[in-house]
């Protein structure tokens, strides 16, 4: 049995992650491949619960250090019950946010040292990175702008647009260090446009 | 402004550490001390909200180190929001298990990496370590039927005998590691026995 490949969308908020995941998702399945779609912080009912932990606003303030080890806490939780399994069974699994959104918003966005993220990387996930990760890139308060519309905003999507200039900021230097694993995709185009190019860095790792 | 001193209790269920943590505390307050009490998992309305993921029973397998993140998540947490803070201002800390329960539980109980729970521990207390800790130690069966008269079990209670001979043994090698640091009582005594002893303990430490 073929280990499945692991793909990973990311960005900032608003940069149509949902709508491209399931294009994504369609696309492979149209070839045949069995698909798994998850998502970070998250996955199983425990990384869920740790999501809530995460994502909900109180009055206590969040300690830096708890806010990523709460993090990869659900990753490995997030890894043991569904990414492993599936992978190991031959499926593809697609996940909405991974590791890179941790270097992206703990460490660019929170100022986190990389090297104590690399470190908890190497801990939780031993030699498994994604096979392939999108990073829709988009201008900082464009995509703002876009969430700010769904309804009532996170305690991530509350922070100030200058977290999200550092935490676009290192999405980009990430996609720069290693333009094999990753496909930095404008997605201040057109939807059309955004999903020609992703057809075309798909068609390019099924090779 | 001296900073205050932290202690922590530490020992397997049913070993009577809520008893003598009141003990300690009143101990200290009669000498004019100003003590905060507190407990691990927990302290913080956050922590405690980790430490009920941590003790709730669940269908779900729980990743050891998702929990051993979680523990440590819940400890960032409370380092920042209580012990710091009051250690810093001259009050006293005495905690219901602290980072020795990591080593022994997650350690000596799961067979985690000693060196693993290090890394973490430096991540998160720097070079903050309790001044003293007491270690509890009791017979495991006898300190399990005790624990067990109290009602329905977490899921660290749920845990087989031989689980916790492994934790008791990780404690008492810990206390045997630094003698300075560690008073290893017999809790297998009477209580006033046990509360002889940890009062010559804590008159040698105020000196």
């Amino acid at each position: 049995m073929q280990r499945g490949k692991f793909l990973t969308i990311e960005g900032t908020e608003g940069v149509g992650k949902s709508t491209n995941l399931a294009f994504v998702a369609d696309w492979l399945r149209g070839r045949g491949i069995e698909v798994i779609i998850t998502r970070e912080p998250g996955g199983t009912p425990l990384a869920e619960e740790i999501r809530s932990l995460l994502l909900s606003k109180r009055e206590e303030p969040f300690d830096e250090t708890a806010e990523l080890l709460l993090v990869f806490a659900a990753r490995a939780q997030h890894l043991a019950q569904v990414i492993k399994p599936a992978l190991a069974r031959g499926a593809w699994v697609l996940s909405d946010r991974f590791t890179d959104a941790t270097f992206a918003y703990q460490g660019g966005g929170r100022g986190l040292s990389k090297a104590i993220i690399e470190q908890l990387e190497q801990l939780v996930q031993g030699d498994l990175r994604p096979d392939l990760t999108l990073i829709l890139d988009i201008d900082v308060e464009l995509g703002l702008n876009r969430a700010r519309q769904r309804g009532e905003l996170d305690r991530f999507e509350s922070e100030a647009v200058v977290f999200f200039e550092r935490v676009r900021a290192a999405y980009r230097q990430r996609a720069e260090s290693a333009p094999n694993r990753y496909a930095l995709v404008d997605a201040g185009k057109t939807l059309d446009e955004v999903q020609i190019e992703i057809d075309q860095v798909l068609t390019s790792l099924i090779g």
